[in-house]
């Protein structure tokens, strides 16, 4: 399989100007990520602690302790890291229900009544209770009693997307004819208690999906590889991301069947997205056995078998700083010899283009930034305004700045560019610096993005 | 101004193919907006009921409980509902964040510990509550004690995204180099009590601004004159959506003054949108008063003044199906005068073209459409598969279905398609149908849909 960087090579090699360059450094770079590779078995503690206070000095994650990312407990998200999350999201939704005719987007709500008495995750007006407490007349047995009813009748927050679709089913069959296979999907908030030493809150995306029961082992499969080449499509090292099978039996489903995907943290593998084939239990159970209600045209009358896919996404984020994060060997440099580069997937990461002044009349630069911004911004391209940096810095400095950032491209436009319109571009992954027209960097920048979310 | 329909057969105008059948139809367009304006003002209860149930009839929300919705209790979004709800909230990021240099993305927890001891509704583990409770040694003031104690030290649930972007200021004013004015944007679930007489959740989203005292009211203007527009482009009936100053006293804050965007519902007017100029207090508060952590370089070392933009999107999806339902008078059919159709803008209809086959082998007209969708899906655009339809259905029927759904394009295609590549596309706003090439649909609906925002 060819490394990211070779494809990122090939799918450069697209655009002439950058041809010959991107021939000469790829095989310097293959040799980059095998060392990579290299050291990543022996990846200690102390660098999975590294790889955080770089994430949260650089606006991808609020905190920087370890410990709590190991166990999973999310402590917020940076600009940066909200918006590499937004971008992963917005591909899972590409991926699983824009480019698939069969898959809807729906939306479930996130509190609701608890018809099973199973929740116990509940959103309380703690006046209510407070107002029970309060009652003077009230005696030890009827204060347990009140506060026992109200607890139960109160609205479970969803752990999960599953019941939600399991309720649309009806509604969403008819809308496809009664044809199966279809999916229902979404993505969005789940809760947790603290109990569960899991976050309170994590961000899900949930495809359900309903298949003829003699097909959903084969759906099974084809979900799982899906999913796995999705993941691998963003990574810069590939092989860190891998599935396994799991025992039907953690389910307690008797038709059950799973599959995990796992990232290998520096901690050791974790899971960032299970696969369940479930059989018509569950199905059964949302529509109170009504078995005719929820025939499909099959052929064979039969109750669909559902399977789900669920992946956690703040995980998904961290798996993806994680794998991105490269020691890049400088050459002819004594003083620093390892340089940290973010090397983020082009379509994820959170800034395409950073936009910095060189020498010059600063009033007169910062107009042409601000006007090469705005028409960045109106192509849905991502810009820093590194231009408005006014603490001084060597050009060492403020790439060695950008690439812990992830930050694709950097400019800089200096007297030159008012004269002939030419500004320097430098390519985070190449390191090479190319000279191009004020005109052309838009065109530029959309081109390489979009080859790549091709690729 | 010019109404949505006209505008509407002015940029279908850029295409050579629709030019003089839409010069030909926007007159006709006039008169009948003219209509729906007359209507509007006598528009009954039992009228909005209708509209509602068409809503809950084509997917768009799960129950057509009028007295629901007038409360602002959403009972959910059907599928199509849950579509629309995503391209308003896409919208809204582009216009918002996207498009602005000083504006970033952030993603504050949906809860946290309530410090200031004020939030009431919280995320509650129900067990522990009943572990407390079924301890017999407890006495009554015990139990109050430790059920109190229990409730106070519980996570609050965000009711809002202001809180969060306070807390995010100083970093995120580091990233500007402390330059004003920057915003911080967010979009998602908010959470309320069920004494509020609100929903339990809602989908807000949320413009915190920071400026400099001395421009904060020339702001507060800008944004409501910004929002104002933004909610008017994607309006048939624009003049349905106003704005209004508040009294500041509503907000018991010294140096606030209030914006609100209403949409006129059958009911009556509502907020949709508010925007705050709430002074400094809150933002000092947040960071117990540490003025020197957030002084700006505006020059005169002051704290900065904050804005706050802040709209409910579940009501907003339900302003935009309420005034893009049109009804239309059609020529030439005594049995049925009125024809309802939804329609939604271009860029937020959640469906832009149904595919259906008319006579032909249905085998052979199956395997073309199959093509079709996966070419149009994969460019994006939205499509209903009603090829798998097996129910017969008249044309007529077939486009009185689709006309209430909102879908802008429905194509037939038939044994014609299969010999010479032609089929015949008939746009909903028009109801005109044309015919072309296979090969040439997919460059028409993008290019539909592009220059739709793009006016």
């Amino acid at each position: 399989m060819l490394t990211y960087s070779v494809r990122r090579s090939l799918l450069s090699g697209q655009f002439s100007m950058f041809k010959t360059l991107n021939h000469m450094c790829s095989a310097v770079y293959v040799q980059l990520d095998r060392g990579r590779c290299d050291k990543s078995g022996g990846e200690t503690k102390e660098e999975a602690e590294a790889v955080l206070a770089l994430c949260a000095d650089r606006g991808y994650i609020c905190h920087a302790d370890s410990e709590s990312w190991r166990r999973g407990v999310s402590s917020g998200f940076g600009p940066l890291g909200a918006e590499l999350k937004r971008n992963l999201l917005e591909k899972w939704w590409d991926s699983v229900v824009s480019s698939r005719a069969h898959v809807f987007g729906i939306s479930s709500p996130s509190c609701s009544p608890d018809k099973t008495g199973s929740g116990h995750v509940k959103k309380i007006d703690t006046k209510q209770i407070m107002q029970i407490l309060e009652q003077p007349e009230l005696s030890r047995e009827q204060i347990i009693k009140q506060v026992n009813s109200f607890l139960r009748t109160s609205q479970a927050l969803r752990t999960n997307f599953f019941q939600g679709a399991l309720e649309q089913f009806v509604p969403s069959s008819e809308l496809v004819n009664r044809k199966l296979p279809f999916g229902l999907a979404e993505h969005g908030l789940c809760f947790r208690g603290p109990s569960c030493g899991w976050p309170d809150t994590v961000t899900k995306t949930s495809l359900v999906w309903f298949c003829s029961p003699r097909t959903s082992s084969q759906w099974l499969d084809f979900w799982a590889r899906q999913r796995l080449q999705w993941w691998k499509k963003f990574a810069l090292s590939s092989s860190d991301f891998s599935s396994r099978d799991v025992p039907g039996e953690d389910l307690h489903l008797p038709a059950s069947r799973g599959v995990k995907i796992m990232y290998n943290f520096p901690w050791g593998p974790e899971s960032l997205e299970i696969l369940w084939s479930r059989g018509d239990t569950e199905l059964l159970q949302a529509h109170n056995g009504a078995r005719s209600k929820l025939h499909c045209r099959d052929g064979q009358k039969s109750v669909p078998h559902v399977i789900t896919v669920t992946a956690n996404m703040d995980q998904g984020v961290m798996a993806f700083l994680f794998n991105s994060l490269q020691q890049q060997k400088k050459e002819g440099s004594k003083r620093k010899l390892h340089q940290k580069v973010l090397k983020l997937h082009p379509v994820l990461t959170p800034i395409k283009v950073a936009l910095d002044i060189g020498r010059g009349s600063t009033m007169e630069l910062r107009q042409v930034c601000e006007g090469l911004l705005q028409e960045l911004l109106d192509s849905k391209i991502s810009v820093w305004p590194g231009y408005l940096e006014t603490m001084p810095m060597s050009l060492e400095q403020l790439n060695a700045r950008y690439d812990e950032m992830g930050v694709l491209f950097t400019t800089v436009i200096n007297e030159n560019t008012l004269e002939n319109g030419l500004l320097r571009v430098r390519s985070r992954d190449t390191t090479v610096r190319e000279t191009m027209h004020i005109s052309e960097i838009k065109n530029f920048l959309s081109g390489y993005v979009s080859a790549a979310q091709h690729t």
